[in-house]
């Protein structure tokens, strides 16, 4: 991968490096190239690509929370942009490292801001700062035997920064919420100084700050610590599926134990596609065995055909809150024509739940392109644009076709609901039109993102804004919202160093 | 009352009558009078002194959202500072009718804007126009068998838009949450258009609106309508009293339910003195019955002296939750050393729970001031924040007292609580001042606020800014979070008509 040279002045790499020392101002070709994108489909297409066009000049590795205000201080002096970076796991473009606009880009990696600085039991609450990642916050929670429980997809790198930064939701957010519900408190470095947001535990004096720093993908300023809710570690954690007729059906399930409070820590509710897919992928290779055909024929006789739906739930507290949840759950269920598939198909998702990311590289060797869209609405629109979304997806890889039998894939699946609706998670594969692909991936991204937005939902519900979702952000929030939003950064970033071409349209 | 003759100049009077009619722009006395102020200790006080320094010039009642679009408009060309006006029952001093550095004020009374526009069971929401009052809509929604559930003290008279407007918190916060938990989407007329702000499940397209729109109290627009959360109508609900040994182990009790997910509607924990003062209270003219002394005799037996805290519990849900979630409570109460009272303090407290603001102008007819003081924190700072406030109080109130021997009562009581912390309201009557009551009261006010704020509580958790809090909103907010909520305003609100003096201290 070819790189132009750093643009940083040798005052600046002067002042970074005094401060840092040498290893923690990093203008050498690995750490560039490595901060340079997050880790979305087109991500990959562009460091496949060979020449990359936009990297970060420095990469700057602040130890602690002064630091990081003494970085902004001279980059706000000197007209360099900065982009802070967590685990880098965006999928949205939200730590691209462009900004052509400003004399330089330094990529501000928050991983040694990694540690846990108070576990406080009777508050249940703990602080930490924002570049710990996943794995290693949890193992200290469990020590003192609580857990945050947040898990998404990107666990094993996705820092407790990023994940308030751009609103993600853990796999079980259905019990423990998303970082807006969990967040209690944070710090903020600005180039005005540290923003220290609240922590009470409830107040009414005024709009409270840490809901502009929830979703704030390092626009406003950098997480450099947050205090967050904490919970006793379960007793008991329970998977179990069940086969229903339809995804309507499947859906009527998810929103009555949403509405009548079936306790849960997630319903995963794939649409018939979803589960023919995963179906066909697990017989692959599977004996041919005399449980299978029994088991075949028995859904057959029952009526379940190809518009069949798997959903997994899963199920968290002491042992009499999971058989409580389990037995409401699956009456529910029974009511609504499904039949219980017990305790194996939890059991291969949470085997394999953050490693689908890791079939990319080798799909696309072997041709095959692969991106995933995500969005959520109120219930009654949720039939309406799951086929908006299908259907925009399958003209667009139609259209953008490398042969004429090109078709695509879709898979659909609930991921995240609430009482008054819920999240779509599309998954499509499809032939890469090599050479063209990255228009073929804008006319894809686009298909979608607009019959989403056509279609009541949200432009995103967990991946975040970023540069890919910029677009969508006016007719989301409206003019005058995106001003307000344009607002709140002015006044904490006067020179707009911070991010730039992330989360607010430019006006 | 006296008052000085209305400053509205001939042109806008035009304006506004052809646009509303008179009996929509009112000018007369009553309508100026009865607009002036909300309903705090002070404000009954200016009221009783006679002549009235800061009243509305008009007082303005649209019919709908478009009205009151066109009035912002109006007035913001004009000079003319808008209040707006929903129960009028802020006492913080939220629609004081003060501008002094405008041409002339308006009331904006939204009680017009009452209807209930959509009751939707599929995605158990319903939206409604801002002016509707408590019983208007919880009997709406009744008619469908669901309920918002928020009963604020000042429920009769309080207004949706209010509600939201200074993130108040009902009596069952515990269970329906504060607006900022229930609101799913709001519409905010501002004089730079409409905001009509969100309305999915949950979002990652950057910060939300409508938690902006929470706590604006009227500074950044005038909210017209609302999009809430609502729940099936409990088939149960149930209030339980329980003595505990002291305030400590109660506050124990409800950290512990909360923590441990205890369902509750509402654990209303007084301390020593408010459970004496009531316990007086309802003693006089009871007759002294031999199950009385009986009860008196078990208790002092059991160990129960003037340090007994008393706890009523509310459990709200299907038969079997109450019993479920009463039996656990118990347990825990029962573990803790506390007594179980029965059902007799929770029906004495549901028949007065929107009383005790009624006694404030008797109690002034008989020499006596009352005010409340409310805060909220986490468990570990609640103990120390009690304790000075109290003294705070009682200092104040010797300090500034009528004769010698004048004390105050200072009670207390838990009413709100979470898993990392709880609210504390404290009730303080105390001699009044003749002559002096508004310098009485303002250092009453300030001991506690600063008692508050040293002590680690937000300055309110329910009452919201207003006037009366302005003083303490940068030391809560920090000076560049209050420079984000100037922001803010100023894009909403260009030339600051909208509630002057309140919610966001001058610059």
């Amino acid at each position: 991968i070819s790189l132009q040279p750093s643009r940083l002045a040798s005052c600046e790499r002067a002042q970074f490096i005094a401060m840092l020392g040498p290893e923690r101002a990093r203008e050498d070709h690995d750490a560039r190239v490595c901060h340079a994108r997050g880790k979305s489909y087109h991500d990959l297409l562009h460091l496949r690509a060979g020449p990359l066009a936009d990297v970060p000049d420095v990469v700057l590795c602040p130890r602690d929370a002064d630091d990081v205000l003494a970085i902004l201080r001279i980059a706000d002096k000197s007209g360099i942009a900065i982009v802070p970076y967590g685990g880098g796991t965006s999928v949205v473009g939200g730590v691209s490292a462009r900004a052509p606009d400003f004399n330089a880009v330094a990529t501000l990696d928050v991983s040694a801001l990694d540690h846990v600085l108070d576990i406080d039991l009777p508050t249940r609450t703990a602080r930490a700062e924002a570049g710990i990642a996943g794995p290693a916050l949890e193992r200290a929670l469990a020590e003192k035997g609580v857990t945050l429980g947040h898990t998404p997809q990107s666990f094993e790198f996705s820092t407790l920064g990023g994940w308030i930064a751009h609103r993600g939701a853990g796999q079980q957010s259905n019990r423990y919420g998303k970082p807006e519900n969990w967040l209690v408190a944070a710090t903020l470095a600005t180039p005005r100084g540290m923003l220290a947001a609240d922590s009470f535990p409830a107040s009414a004096a005024g709009p409270r700050l840490i809901d502009l720093i929830a979703g704030s993908e390092g626009a406003f300023g950098v997480i450099t610590d947050a205090t967050f809710r904490i919970h006793a570690k379960p007793a008991r954690v329970e998977d179990r599926g069940y086969l229903f007729r339809d995804f309507e059906s499947g859906m009527t399930a998810v929103r009555r134990a949403m509405q009548d409070e079936i306790s849960n820590s997630m319903l995963r509710l794939s649409d018939s596609d979803e589960t023919s897919f995963y179906g066909a992928l697990s017989a692959i290779g599977a004996p041919r065995s005399p449980l299978r055909v029994t088991s075949r024929k028995y859904l057959d006789w029952r009526g379940f055909d190809e518009r069949a739906a798997v959903l997994i739930a899963s199920f968290e507290g002491t042992d009499s809150d999971v058989a409580t949840a389990r037995s409401r759950f699956g009456a529910l269920a029974s009511q609504l024509g499904a039949v219980s598939l017990g305790r194996a198909p939890g059991r291969s998702w949470r085997a394999g739940r953050f490693r689908a990311p890791y079939l990319r590289d080798p799909m696309l060797d072997r041709g095959l392109g692969i991106d995933t869209f995500e969005t959520a609405a109120g219930w009654p629109k949720l039939a309406g644009l799951h086929a908006a979304v299908r259907e925009a997806l399958e003209k667009a890889v139609r259209d953008t076709a490398p042969y004429p039998s090109a078709r695509a894939i879709v898979l659909c699946h609930v991921s995240h609901s609430y009482p008054e609706g819920a999240s779509l998670y599309f998954t499509c594969i499809f032939p890469r039109a090599l050479g063209e692909e990255i228009a073929q991936w804008r006319a894809i991204k686009n298909a979608a993102s607009n019959a989403i937005a056509e279609n009541g939902g949200t432009i995103s519900h967990h991946h975040g804004v970023g540069e890919d979702h910029l677009s969508w952000m006016a007719r989301e929030k409206g003019e005058l919202g995106v001003e307000v939003l344009r607002a709140v950064k002015r006044t904490l970033d006067p020179n707009g160093i911070l991010n730039p071409g992330k989360l607010i349209p430019a006006s």
